[in-house]
């Protein structure tokens, strides 16, 4: 039985945690921190919550625990994940913090100078499908960001294939609101998400663009660029993202989907279309899914990619990699 | 006073359209038709509509009336068309009938011979901010269709200025449920639409496709290929489309821009946004206006452009039109 | 051409009200308030506002308006309505500052000492249909709230009349998240409210208990005591009022409805449904209407009663009233 | 292992059924029929469920199993109760087909001859909790209709005790349109749904008044007659009913909650709320529990109290039903 540590409960993404831990036949939560709630019940904050008590960060028993799970603020997770390491505990993260290899990148996209530079190197960047290899007995594993999940996954096998790729990729992504996190502001008020569909932070000014374009670049040295667009969706969970490949010559489907059976057919998490179907929110909502569907046109293929953003996207993958870590079967805890 | 008839009263353009026209101080609206509810009101089809009585096609006094609207099925607009041009009155078409040029892309796309094909020369495509000087006294108006008005209108002084677009134009579009019409089906029940988001019939599958086409040549003689991803929100009313348009070299914002505010800085129901300022669809629902907002990414502009589907979409822009063809105030009765 | 100020313009029901003054024929908007955004223009908070400057309120200029509206917090707007009445400016007060006549019931219920008593006497209550002959010429009118409005307009006829009615009634309320205002709070989130129903201050415990229950006496004094139940909705407007009346001994609906024609029958805005059609919020979404509908079951009459909170049930019930103070046909500006 | 079979899988109960059983460790389901996609598996009717085969119900090999759901229409799910329970197989019947137990009730409000009027006095009424111990080993169970569950779980308490109730009941229940079932409609299109609010067959006109009031006459001989007004929300799923009762003398909280207590404190999927907390959709959707709130208002009692009308409505309590036919645990597969 692994036991585990959650950091910063109360958000979504910590409170989807809970629930795919609870159910998870082998891992025992133990703790469950909050700085705003501490003194109080998980259930308290969710009414369909177990009564899991909260605790301040700064008195959770580490020596109790095999591995922390972080879903904290960003320079908070890299503050907190130094304790746990210092303690021998297995540091799951689901801020940006370790996502990006170059600390001045960090800097410059987040505001803040990085509290823990030197473990940049040895963070393993969790897109479990990339990096099962890398994962078992890691000791700090980055959970990737939404959409870069949402978008990374069906980019893998057109960028470490020989296709003529010629840039811009474009990703004209749809979250829906749990994205946005669990704090009342303006922009997910209510009445301002209901009947409304707003873009915001297009082009190339969205905080997950270095960390796609980094990962782009493992993948194929000479990635094009990436534009992308981000757009806020009057529902609760699930990102869409419509990615647009340009090729240089043409090029037919019947020559581009055996690159995505050699590397995903197997996958237990990874649902690839039949030819005409597009992926959809409802293939994959409350589910570890990332559903893809490849459609051509022209010289362009048009990739849909659908996955939960709290699940494949968050609490899923991280859960996902935990299992990797530990040597557990993959998908134990996620069907 | 313009007398006018309304056919195809019930469904939800041929509502909106009756709405309009009920504020529309010169404006008298004499007869309203439709074949499933001949004999009922309008109220008993939308309890907030006006007690209008609703009749036959065939029973609709054409003697009566200086114009009617068509918000009819294609192939039946253009029979009644045929009709009410016989009578000498004036034909604002809602449908696809009249928008293509050419018979045969019709035949390709609707999949019926088209049943007017002499009158298609001399039909006004009623873009009409485009279109304005051919519109008075204009006999038969098409009305362009909702997606292409939100693509064409910011496409427009692109295309017709001298700047280095290379193609393929990507017009990545979501639209709200009422363009499904109001037949219930599978796709759009509730269940089927609330909590999801999906595309359908992306790439160069979607029949506006042609028309866009059709139009973006008349801009450009040498416009580039469309790729056109149409995607269905859980929103009832509003299309946002955000457009990617690459130039072979750079090209910057302050360049572009004056192409716009030539076109459209007096245009009283296009709303250029600000620098910085994206259109959402809060923008624009139950109006007839177009928001566009411009980004520049490398050498990719993306622009986001709003409109009202049922609105500039359809109904407002056909009143529009009318108001240009009976040499109205343009914006009488729309604002 | 009556000239109006608002006080409180960003508000929901500022906003509305400012739309719904634009399209009035006889009215021209001189100034708009708000102590948030003072230097900026309406269209800063609302996209599609006009471009309305917006000031502090102490610095409105009284001398030149007739009338002003007060969409202010309670206790604010008394204070603002002691200084436009020393001016001798019209005031139509949307809070609920001079809704109850006794100002211990208002300390008891909204926390403060009431800033004004002395005008509670004279201030007329502003249920249109009631108050219609107290109105012209008044100098201070109270705005009913929402619920109030959903709930007294079909209980009129009932207490006005013989009817054997025994107690309590019950009034079920479900409203729109508009009604929870435009301040982003925990409970008004998109998450919080989208896929979720809520019962809140149920009972005897709302502060519109009060209001409903002082004017129920006027209307027959020994009225039964009210159980008042609010729930909040997923949409953004609307009121539907489930209301439940028992009858000592069995009455018909044949015998009920006349009541509710002598009262109603020729009211602009009170739609009386046919028997067995049912009031929803389809009946009366941005319209001034109040729809009705009335069911039988055993000895328990069921009303459905729906108004659009923002409009009859707050700015276009102000106007309503506005018109009549002034001696305006009642209806202008309202359709 | 419990070898299982599902009639009628692909409507939203069936389907929630499947999700259930398909976590449920001592359940293995053998077949899933439907008589419209037959052919098809059930994956290409819900783009997330399993890849189980869909086969016509006259082709379930009923002697490979040891319990069958039916989730069929009101008729035909007594033909094939019949069928089952021939082959000795037991039968959890979701339909209404045996809910009530006077063939005569039955023809009156569904419209048809009762198929198999001789099962009804041994048909076991499924409200768990109540019928406990008549469950094992039982052969025909009906498992209550959704709105039932929700009235009946909170009055029975109420109405075994001696308190001094006084008529009529009213129940005002709102549930989300997974209730309205599969099929597209013109009341449950989405643009019918989504910023409306409806209701329908208030009064005593609703098919599921019968059965509440036969279950209250179980409770308590003499129980006073239900007003029962049913309403359309524009959510998924979830079914709030807010349910007034009246007392003939004053009672307080303290002397109603130990009924309350006594029956429920340990029900595990019964939440009793603390004092001054009403139960929402939040707290009960995609789970099993019946959430109750209290409040007293005068001699009234307002419950407040929700379920999910697909889970403990449906699937959820005829798992529940089928784990303690059989002896099993009863919370197994539903935590």
């Amino acid at each position: 039985m692994i036991k585990a540590g959650i950091y910063g409960a109360t958000g979504y993404t910590g409170y989807e945690l809970v629930t795919i831990l609870q159910r998870h036949p082998q891992v025992e939560v133990l703790f469950a921190t909050s700085q705003s709630f501490a003194g109080q019940l998980l259930s308290d904050v969710y009414p369909q919550a177990p009564h899991l008590p909260l605790i301040l960060g700064e008195e959770a028993p580490l020596d109790a625990v095999d591995v922390v799970f972080l879903c904290l603020p960003h320079a908070a997770a890299a503050e907190t994940a130094v304790t746990a390491l210092a303690a021998n505990v297995t540091v799951i993260d689901l801020s940006a913090d370790f996502r990006l290899k170059d600390a001045s990148t960090y800097t410059a996209w987040y505001d803040k100078t990085h509290p823990a530079p030197h473990l940049l190197a040895d963070a393993v960047y969790g897109l479990t499908e990339y990096a099962r290899d890398q994962l078992p007995d890691a000791k700090l594993v980055a959970t990737p960001g939404c959409y870069p999940t949402s978008i990374l996954l069906p980019l893998r096998p057109l960028l470490t294939s020989d296709l003529p790729i010629t840039g811009p990729i474009i990703a004209d992504s749809k979250s829906g609101t749990s994205g946005a996190g669990r704090a009342p502001k303006p922009g997910t008020h209510f009445m301002a998400v209901h009947n409304n569909f707003a873009p915001y932070k297009i082009g190339r000014s969205h905080r997950h663009l270095p960390e796609i374009e980094q990962v782009m670049h493992w993948f194929r040295a000479d990635a094009p660029e990436l534009i992308f667009s981000p757009h806020l969706l009057p529902v609760e969970r699930g990102i869409l993202s419509t990615i647009y490949v340009n090729f240089s010559k043409p090029v037919t489907l019947e020559e581009i989907r055996p690159y995505f059976t050699k590397l995903y057919a197997n996958e237990p998490f990874i649902c690839l279309l039949p030819e005409g179907e597009l992926a959809t929110l409802a293939h994959v909502t409350h589910s570890n899914k990332c559903a893809i569907g490849l459609t051509m046109a022209g010289n362009t293929l048009v990739i849909t990619s659908a996955i939960d953003n709290l699940v494949k996207g968050a609490a899923g993958q991280a859960v996902q990699n935990m299992n990797v870590v530990f040597g557990l079967e993959e998908i134990i805890g996620l069907l």
